[in-house]
């Protein structure tokens, strides 16, 4: 089952801004990193919203949730919290009654607990990423395993060769601290695929040629 | 006098990898950063060697080369070494007798040194970004500063408000450590003004808005 990544990463190289917080969940600043696909119909018709621009940006999206077929996302992307699930005040994530994934989504937690349906998406809870990963494959069916985030999630993902695309979203702006996609020890080799770019925003798209 | 830089870095962030040193000056691995570029026409040319391709990478490096009126780097990037000149083992730099530049270079050392001249080369040397950069201004006539590197120039350099573009060229590899390209609290409003792009490498232009 082929598995892809694509991430929104800063010039500085961050996923998320200094401070995260169940208020700010991107961290101070992080926001701006996705304003290039919040005007898009295609990634607004997954959030249940009319209207947006087609274009090049909107095509790669749309491409991206054709092919997923199961979602591997990290604790921290579907809720902010960490810990105990009693213990956390957003549990049940901050994706909403309708929550824009309509696939299977593997949530990475050492925190055991029932899954979670919420509206056509279920969540099911997973210690470490090669159980989540184990059965993302098995859910994806003929489509592909994305793999959403954080970064902890990707870097795993790298580190255990079971990457075959990754899709880099490069906003043009700086951080200057926060969450950084690649941390020291990230290995891969890759095969840069394709360049799509509009001012907004740059996406390299890689093969990953060291899949175990 | 406009000012620009161009450097080239790994996907995960990197202008040289771990443990850099006067044998392998870029680090493990980081020689292959600039494998790009070896092949091409306006690589070989400044360095005084014949033929080469010509592609949109190599009239990238062009179109660079032509409007450089005088470069700034760091003492690093001109010898590898740090501390008294008298101890440098390498204090008239690896360039060459003919470096590549044709045009004056400014490198920043706090250890005094009468200019050295190599070729068509006058390398003077300068205690602080903002003395180096100011007599690379007076010097570079129409045409532009080049900031060369290292990281730390160019951070420098970004930190002064004195770059008008920052041009990447983010080549397919990952060097898993070294030196990172921006570090924590680097700050710039930028623009996406130019995506080029070759199976070796894309490069990213951005125009700095926050120029002081």
């Amino acid at each position: 089952v082929p598995c892809f990544c694509d991430i929104t990463v800063s010039v500085d190289g961050y996923v998320a801004g200094p401070a995260a917080s169940l208020e700010h969940p991107l961290g101070e600043g992080g926001e701006q990193l996705h304003e290039w696909a919040y005007g898009l119909k295609a990634f607004r018709e997954p959030h249940g919203l009319e209207g947006g621009e087609e274009n090049a940006d909107s095509e790669l999206i749309e491409a991206n949730v054709a092919r997923t077929g199961a979602v591997v996302m990290g604790r921290r992307m579907f809720s902010g919290g960490e810990g105990p699930w009693a213990d956390d005040p957003n549990a049940d994530g901050w994706w909403g009654d309708e929550p824009p994934f309509h696939v299977p989504v593997f949530v990475l937690t050492h925190h055991p607990r029932e899954p979670l349906v919420l509206g056509e998406t279920t969540f099911t809870f997973v210690d470490g990423f090669d159980a989540g990963f184990e059965l993302a494959e098995a859910a994806a069916g003929a489509r592909e395993v994305h793999i959403a985030g954080g970064a902890e999630a990707i870097q795993q993902a790298l580190a255990a060769g079971a990457l075959d695309e990754l899709q880099l979203h490069v906003a043009p702006l700086f951080l200057g601290g926060g969450t950084r996609l690649f941390a020291d020890g990230a290995q891969a080799e890759v095969e840069l695929t394709g360049v799509v770019s509009s001012p907004a925003v740059a996406h390299l798209t890689y093969s990953v040629k060291s899949r175990a």
